[in-house]
């Protein structure tokens, strides 16, 4: 299995204490969630409905303007998108804007495609799919539409990944519409990974490419209901991008005082030059603190936001003192 | 899409009613289910991590018997599984006994493979691909593990559903282990179909594939917390099969007394010879009790069994005046 956050188990294998004594910052999920309303007796018992799926993709459609020539299709997370990718077309060359998610890279090597990083849009041209994750995760990198668009007639696919897209709208392919494959995630923006829910939009041909390859019932009934609340929600989510924004400001100072240099970040997850980052990773753990760190950039450390003001009292003093 | 049961929007589109109006007789889910335990905010919220899928998994293992020689993997439901099943081999020449669930076929099909039915297990040898479900569905057809067994050294790869296995456990490859597929489904005897739960057992290399296909989070949070509780709760489950078989005689009986005649079944679906099965489902559909019936066998209607003693009652009166 490749490298991720939100692998707290070997945190807690390795420095101790119980789940419920970690601030777990190594993912961008957020830790504001919205709040999990019940769940009907119906949505664990019963398969859900194409009305129940229509109503959630409405839902989805609303929130993030999507342009009505788009198709769209609900599914278990972006990263079930991810995982069906690579069968949308014959294996060829697959060229991936890097750094950057890893899942991406690995799930198209593992079905049999020729991947190969790219360090600038420029150089995705010609293949015949190509990756870019906007805003990037984790460095924050973002990529104007139009150049985007642009890229779009000279690929033979072009994916663009915006798992982090709620804090970053105007960055958004969907309210313009075009040639792109287009991920957004539910859970990170939400703070609902567990739940697991995403989506993708896109031309009619490739959305019904997704569909055959999700089956009927790709999504949980929870996950069904719960997102199409929590995404007709509008006011929650304007006032959380500000929050989220007030925040990323707030952890920049510390790092700054930690001596960390800002590399980037998104509203949901800053990264951090910190010198040796293992190091840093390591003390952080020792205070049940658990952070990203990249076996390819050393001096890489990402850090998610803390949540409730306990959570950054404590990492305050951890950082103080470290 | 293709047919299914558990498509009571379209039902309560044509016969109107509120959804909890219904009796939903199309599918072979459990009106019994097993109680949902509160979800814990941590199951909605963070990633679920790979001990988590350990112990669900264990959970299983110990659940079915399975072989300490067959690995497995946790999805999100069998359908996940059959999804998958395609792309575990180069598309080549799929044999599948017929008459069964018709998503086997469809999923092989759409992504290439050359797909045939068979009437008998001997017909499958020589297939690329050999499907059996096994109890069947809609019929209740069964075959004994050893001819299973023997057919596997057959065909390139069998895939044995036993997603109505709990209610047959007699039948089971799983504690023998051997070279076959295995799926298992949770929804269908536990009830709880909206949580999106299944499981695949077999041959390292094999589930390893479907590790890979799969993804990191293929199961939601509270899947995995419910699916661990429910698959230990074993005297749940002695009970329920106890109870489902005495359901089974008491459905014959009112059929019987209808003037259909018993095709075959499970303790979780009856199939019976009802001769104009349309109309018959038409009727049910009036008072608001939904069926499943077959375009290419139209003397065929399958019912689910009714859960609560007030469900009963209800289908009693119903086929008394039908």
């Amino acid at each position: 299995m490749r490298d991720h956050g939100g692998d707290l188990d070997r945190a807690i294998a390795r420095f101790g204490g119980r789940e419920a004594d970690w601030i777990d910052l190594s993912t961008g999920i957020n830790r504001r969630p919205w709040a999990m309303p019940p769940v009907s007796e119906a949505a664990w018992r019963r398969l859900p409905t194409r009305t129940d799926h229509a109503g959630l993709l409405d839902a989805a459609r609303r929130a993030w303007g999507v342009h009505p020539g788009l198709d769209g299709i609900a599914l278990a997370g972006a990263q079930a998108a991810i995982q069906m990718i690579p069968h949308l077309r014959p294996p060829g060359r697959a060229l991936v804007l890097a750094p950057t998610y890893n899942e991406h890279a690995g799930s198209l090597a593992a079905q049999g495609w020729a991947v190969a990083e790219a360090r600038d849009l420029a150089a995705l041209a010609g293949a015949d799919l190509a990756v870019v994750v906007n805003p990037n995760n984790p460095d924050g990198r973002r990529h104007a539409p139009g150049d985007l668009r642009a890229l779009a007639a000279d690929v033979g696919l072009l994916v663009v990944d915006e798992s982090f897209g709620d804090v970053a709208p105007g960055l958004s392919l969907l309210p313009g519409g075009g040639r792109a494959l287009v991920l957004r995630s539910f859970g990170k923006f939400w703070g609902l990974a567990g739940l697991r829910l995403g989506f993708a939009f896109g031309p009619e041909p490739l959305i019904a490419g997704l569909r055959a390859l999700a089956g009927p019932w790709p999504v949980s009934g929870p996950a069904i209901g719960a997102g199409a609340a929590a995404l007709a929600d509008r006011g929650w989510a304007q006032a959380m991008r500000a929050t989220l924004a007030g925040d990323a400001v707030r952890m920049d100072a510390l790092a700054h005082a930690a001596g960390w240099r800002l590399v980037g970040g998104t509203g949901l997850f800053r990264l951090y030059d910190a010198g040796n980052a293992q190091e840093a990773q390591d003390r952080l753990a020792r205070a049940h603190v658990w952070s990203r760190v990249f076996p390819d950039a050393p001096a890489w450390l990402r850090l998610g936001l803390p949540g409730p003001e306990a959570e950054w009292q404590r990492l305050e003093t951890v950082l103080r003192i470290m």
